[in-house]
């Protein structure tokens, strides 16, 4: 980014749109994402035929259903005709990335009114199938050939945590509770079950030190927003929310090739380049959505976005200061733990999730304070990060 | 697209490199991109460093090779760090996609100095599989169900052409020959073979009334461009070209929910567009690359574009107007018939044809006059297309 981007257009998120996210062996992969395009069209008070751009993030469309093209696939049947309907891949930072394209294109004055969108139809395939396709998001060539999947790769960074921080499998489980009670309290969860301490620690283990109840959910669902120039925004609704700051980073896909894998340069980059262009800094979020692909995930990542010291996530987790109530609510939806994750969709629907927050519209999961909020989406072990960061409309 | 980009600012390609198309048994997606991006780095005097964004264009690399999250996978191998990486799919116009997405950003003044590149490995697949692979550009619950290849697509469009304006075999073959002819003079083209009018009549039956002569070829390959504002090319080379107008549409997937299929309607609305950012009419083209997948795409695309009246086509090739030397030189470089059609590459490969061309570096292939240029670059039967118009430095 060079310093023209100082001149680029503040832009504001007017509508949002989900579909609850779960196992729906009756839908398909077009019929959800149109459902969450219908939702958010419906919310910002715009009709297809005004959209200019159309981002849509998907990470695996041929392998799990076998459909490729997917952006003029789902576009045209929301009702978008002639305008660019492009698909992104980024691995689980697919829809973040669409976002980060659909801002870029709003913000620099190209289109005023952009939807970014994201799918991912998984459960009809095995779960073995399941780990095999995401292993996809890692390096083929060198880990996937060693047989690393992903639950793999994420217990090798948990285990180079607790030796290197001195982190416990008691404090990767309090994520887990944590996710799992906030899941709990979200109508459009995959999961809403309320787990202890010591259920999440006997757990069925996946790869050690991760148990089940430690790895995010393989789920069908889709979300989309609309943006348009702040400037605009009132046009369309009073409900809307400001991007404060959008940036995509990238890093090697291979973990073997990373200097220290308890932490993501690419996080702590995309982190620090969205806080500079927001002017501010980790103390002002209000609430964050961050990507617990795994428990640890989360962990790594409230310590490179600078939630707290390096090293200190997992005590940090376990004091409950990211519960709702505490310093720094994270995944107030019940995260990628428990509300699921639609790979392609998390992205766009942390967003939607940090909006309903700010608008005040989260129900028994409201937090006190909401007038900044954080989403952090991230793709295969660190290689791609995108951090959003949202203002509540004043 | 609206008013507001008039003030973006003009933009130039300054460095192409493109890997030979062909079979290659030796060599991953991996090394054939990074090959062809260090070839436009070198020929656009930029280090990898400088780089502020990269766009992958990709069809089906999971799908081919087993690997996914393209974009960093390969940015990374290239040199490229921290910057974003984002892979883009529209089916076989990924990367014509990836260049309307790279130019957006230079032109919006996000970024200075960004990559769009294109790759796909095909020949390590069966030629079944393969044609199933790209079945998944097309509408896989409906014609794809129904049993409907590309080159079945392709057939229904040739035969309702022939039924409504005329169009013979005899036409279709000319298009071949033509573009068999010139790839053979092509060093970097996959089939460099002269035929008769006589042998593409002949040839195979694949889907009646196409031969294998009809249909591109099955390739791999990758191609790259590196592009900057217009006022600083100098300041890299002064073998830039100007990019006059880049346009990108859509239309539905499916081939059966089109009012009249001797048309696209995407291309069309892209070819209008381009014209009109570019200010001038098909009159002023002086040589351009079509997305020639089957030899009735070739003939079609050269109507809706304006470059011959509806239906008239196949008389218009037949004539040899298409030919080098023509009034309208038609895929000097052997097209995707004879260069190859590695399908991700294929957008940008056409560009980097086209600069060859203003460049005045197309040897034996060379056109007289070379002032503007244009490649059309189609995703599936019609749902994509980005066209693309160029000017020669002055």
């Amino acid at each position: 980014m060079n310093a023209i981007l100082k001149y680029m257009r503040p832009v504001a998120v007017i509508g949002i749109g989900k579909t609850a996210f779960g196992a729906f062996p009756d839908r398909d992969l077009r019929s959800l994402a149109v459902e969450a395009i219908e939702h958010a069209l419906a919310d910002g008070n715009v009709a297809p035929a005004g959209v200019e751009a159309f981002y849509l993030g998907n990470f695996a469309g041929p392998s799990f259903v076998g459909q490729n093209h997917l952006a003029p696939y789902v576009g045209s049947a929301a009702g978008f005709e002639s305008i660019p309907c492009t698909r992104i891949e980024d691995a689980c930072a697919s829809s973040g990335s669409a976002f980060f394209h659909a801002w870029q294109n709003v913000a620099a004055g190209i289109s005023d009114v952009v939807v970014a969108a994201g799918v991912e139809k998984m459960t009809s395939q095995s779960t073995p199938r399941v780990t095999e396709i995401l292993a996809g998001a890692g390096d083929m060539g060198g880990e996937g050939r060693a047989g690393a999947t992903f639950p793999a790769l994420f217990a090798m960074i948990a285990r180079r945590h607790m030796h290197q921080y001195g982190t416990t499998r008691e404090q990767l489980a309090a994520v887990s509770v944590k996710n799992h009670a906030n899941g709990a309290k979200n109508p459009q969860a995959h999961m809403r079950k309320v787990i202890t301490l010591e259920q999440a620690l006997a757990g069925k283990p996946v790869a050690e030190p991760l148990t089940v109840y430690d790895c995010s959910l393989i789920s069908d669902g889709a979300a989309a927003v609309v943006i348009v120039p702040l400037e605009r925004a009132r046009e369309f609704t009073s409900r809307f929310a400001k991007v404060l700051a959008v940036a995509q980073t990238s890093d090697h896909v291979a973990l073997d090739t990373k200097a220290d894998i308890t932490l993501f340069p690419a996080v702590k980059s995309a982190g620090e380049r969205a806080y500079k262009m927001a002017g501010l800094g980790p103390k002002e979020i209000d609430v964050a959505e961050l990507h617990d692909c795994f428990t640890i995930a989360e962990i790594v990542a409230s310590e490179d976005l600078g939630f707290v010291e390096k090293g200190n996530g997992g005590p940090f987790a376990a004091a409950g200061c990211t519960a709702i109530g505490g310093p720094i609510p994270i995944n107030t939806s019940g995260g990628l733990k428990s509300k699921g994750h639609p790979v392609g969709a998390t992205g766009v629907g942390q967003i939607c999730d940090i909006v309903m927050q700010l608008r005040g519209d989260a129900g028994e999961r409201q937090v006190a304070r909401h007038h900044i909020g954080l989403a952090q989406n991230l793709g295969g072990s660190g290689a791609t990060c995108v951090v959003t960061i949202l203002e509540a409309a004043k």
